[in-house]
């Protein structure tokens, strides 16, 4: 790496402030209109490097990698690879004397049609958030002890439906599903309570062996980036269906991810230690036995708008379980992951009213309505509403590395079959 | 179709009981030492006959659907192709003109390696037995009803993980998993409570439209064939977990499948109306309401062995909700369907005592363990043990329609992690 890269210096004459500034450099999936052929990309301020047509001249041993236009490829092909690749792009776009031959790559980011970055494989949705899971415990099963007695000892989680993982602005068709009225009736209808989840997605890379275990040393081994993920729900569908085998059709309509795929590499000066943990957790789960691991907690401060209007900031580095745990433990009983695998991390909320990662809790389960600015009120979605999920996190030298966005605008129900 | 193979003869000179006969024809994906590419074959007697290298000259048009070695193309082409080939097959097997260029495209069955048949994309398992639902009920909750108050409303079902579903004959490594013991420690262990789950499986071969329903009407045109499924369990894992999100590592370590794909063209004979429904479902579960239409219900006998001890003998005729009624749930709230989305039955069971299609039903919770010839007792699955279910149903003029089996061996557990 050059010091002009090393300095976090570019060419491009970016605003030091840009959330994708030189430190950031996600990787995306994407086309022109001109050219309908999918393309990896970089982000780099509001432009999109086409590493597709730069990997060609500029490293042309690993050109294979991006000839899909999708990440796969790049994902498998493990830390190695990731740190060589990442170290070119800096290069590229640090280094002046690569500014003839990169400048013609870029495109305006608002030239080009985003995709899915990646093929799904295994969608996990975790409920890593002690906030949250409290106070839907408290709402849900008001007679009992809020967290479930398994929750403090291992990061509960479930599969989602990796087919309809959709990508940011993908429009989200409100559900029509069963559900039980207040007076006991079981209806078929549009949803009327549906709800946002905020969340942080973690993407497996190289996949791992049938029946070996990944110990949280080799998280970092396994796990490319992140991504923002709202994971829709329609509380009605979900209340109605989810005793005994958990939540089925009120997420499963849709899952909206964001398109940018920021490695964890950029995320490094965003580790921080997660809270503490009592009881202690089992020896495959307890990361505090190496104090000289790096610590899996991220400070990543999400940013939640309806319509526009701010609603929540959740911050990720409440989070009680981290990514590296999720990881042991979906592999403790020797299921092996694969190349795509997405491992959401549940509702991220934080203790504080302005900090909820859901509808559900911001709300009240409804019952203390949000005002918008134009006067309205909402307990849970309307037709037409647009929920945009942003985050960044604290880069090198003040700068901050932004995860770009994921946004979802809702349609209306289609009529249910007769 | 000539007049020799729709009266189900054959120059191959079987017995009219074989269970891959004339009518049967399963699809599925093989090697031979020598030739280690994938390749589509097909089940007839104790030969397969080699598709891909058929189809080259046989059915030039669709040879490409071959090429690559897995059904996932054929699945997606949809009915009309699914007839032209399975015409072409059975009169190619059933004509003498066609004998000379056929015969030398036949392989022994003992002479070739049998893989996954399809690329498996969504895997969802239901939970469609009323009598399985009942007697886990029972033992899991015994003081409240037997099921819960939705079970009769919708078939439930929940998604389990795609990237551990492994072809008949993989071997089952004993999971190791988090459970809580009776004195209530919270411990990593080894399962002892290791299950299996007799199942059948429907393959979706044609996709869905987002946000389009299928209607019960429509289940032909998406629903390809089905295949036989062991969904293993660790009974200790999934207790302690399970609470409020549903199975989770009970269940993902591996599920097992038949390597033979029986298309629902070879089971019109089967074809049985299911048991009634009480309350009637609402309209978009409602198979009474076109008294015409083809039922779904499936007259098929599944035959459960223990180390080659018959067990059980599950009835799934029995099932309470059907793969139609599965369907039309599943993208109900607008879900769309991927070729390859494989749907699960849940247990199998029947009302009596030898119909049940799990050692926890068998067994009473490992509380009246099965005696084996050799005197051994079992309560839940020991290393080494291996599990075969195998199942047919009636087909024309008296013969059995067969659908293989599905075989898995358990392995000692790998030490855990530290």
């Amino acid at each position: 790496m050059t010091a002009a890269a090393r300095h976090g210096t570019t060419w491009l004459g970016l605003d030091p402030a840009h959330p994708f500034g030189i430190h950031t450099l996600p990787y995306g999936s994407f086309t022109t209109q001109d050219a309908p052929a999918r393309r990896v990309g970089v982000a780099i301020g509001d432009q999109v490097l086409d590493l597709t047509a730069a990997a060609g001249a500029l490293l042309p041993g690993d050109a294979a990698l991006f000839a899909a236009g999708t990440l796969d490829p790049l994902l498998a092909a493990g830390p190695d690879t990731w740190a060589r690749v990442r170290a070119a792009v800096t290069d590229w776009l640090g280094d002046e004397r690569h500014r003839t031959a990169v400048e013609p790559l870029l495109r305006p980011a608002g030239s080009v049609d985003l995709h899915l970055p990646f093929t799904v494989a295994d969608y996990v949705d975790f409920y890593a958030s002690e906030h949250h899971a409290t106070a839907l415990g408290r709402m849900f099963r008001p007679d009992g002890d809020p967290l479930t007695p398994n929750w403090k000892h291992l990061p509960i989680g479930y599969h989602g439906r990796a087919g309809t993982v959709v990508p940011s602005g993908t429009p989200v068709v409100r559900p029509t599903g069963q559900r039980r009225t207040p007076e006991g009736n079981v209806v078929l209808a549009a949803s009327a309570r549906l709800d946002i989840e905020a969340e942080v997605g973690f993407v497996v890379g190289t996949p791992s062996t049938p029946g070996r275990p990944v110990p949280l040393a080799d998280a970092g081994r396994h796990l490319f980036g992140v991504c923002l993920v709202n994971d829709w729900s329609a509380r009605d569908i979900q209340a109605w269906e989810y005793v005994p085998l958990g939540p089925f059709l009120g997420k499963s309509f849709a899952t909206s991810v964001s398109p940018w795929v920021v490695p964890l590499a950029a995320l490094g000066h965003a580790r921080t230690a997660p809270p503490p943990r009592d009881p202690r957790p089992l020896p495959y789960l307890d990361d505090t036995a190496d104090p000289a691991a790096e610590p899996w907690g991220l400070d990543l401060t999400l940013r939640v708008t309806l319509n526009g209007h701010p609603v929540s900031a959740p911050p990720f580095a409440a989070m009680y379980w981290t990514a590296a745990q999720q990881l042991a433990h979906l592999t403790v009983n020797g299921a092996s992951l694969r190349t795509g695998d997405l491992l959401a991390s549940g509702t991220v909320s934080g203790p504080g009213p302005g900090e909820r990662g859901s509808l559900i809790e911001l709300t009240a389960n409804g019952g203390s309505p949000l005002t918008l600015p134009d006067g309205s009120t909402r307990g849970f979605l309307e037709d037409g509403d647009e929920v945009v999920i942003t985050a960044d996190a604290p880069g090198p030298g003040g700068t901050r590395i932004g995860l770009g966005e994921v946004r979802g605008r809702i349609a209306p129900a289609v009529s249910s079959p007769s």
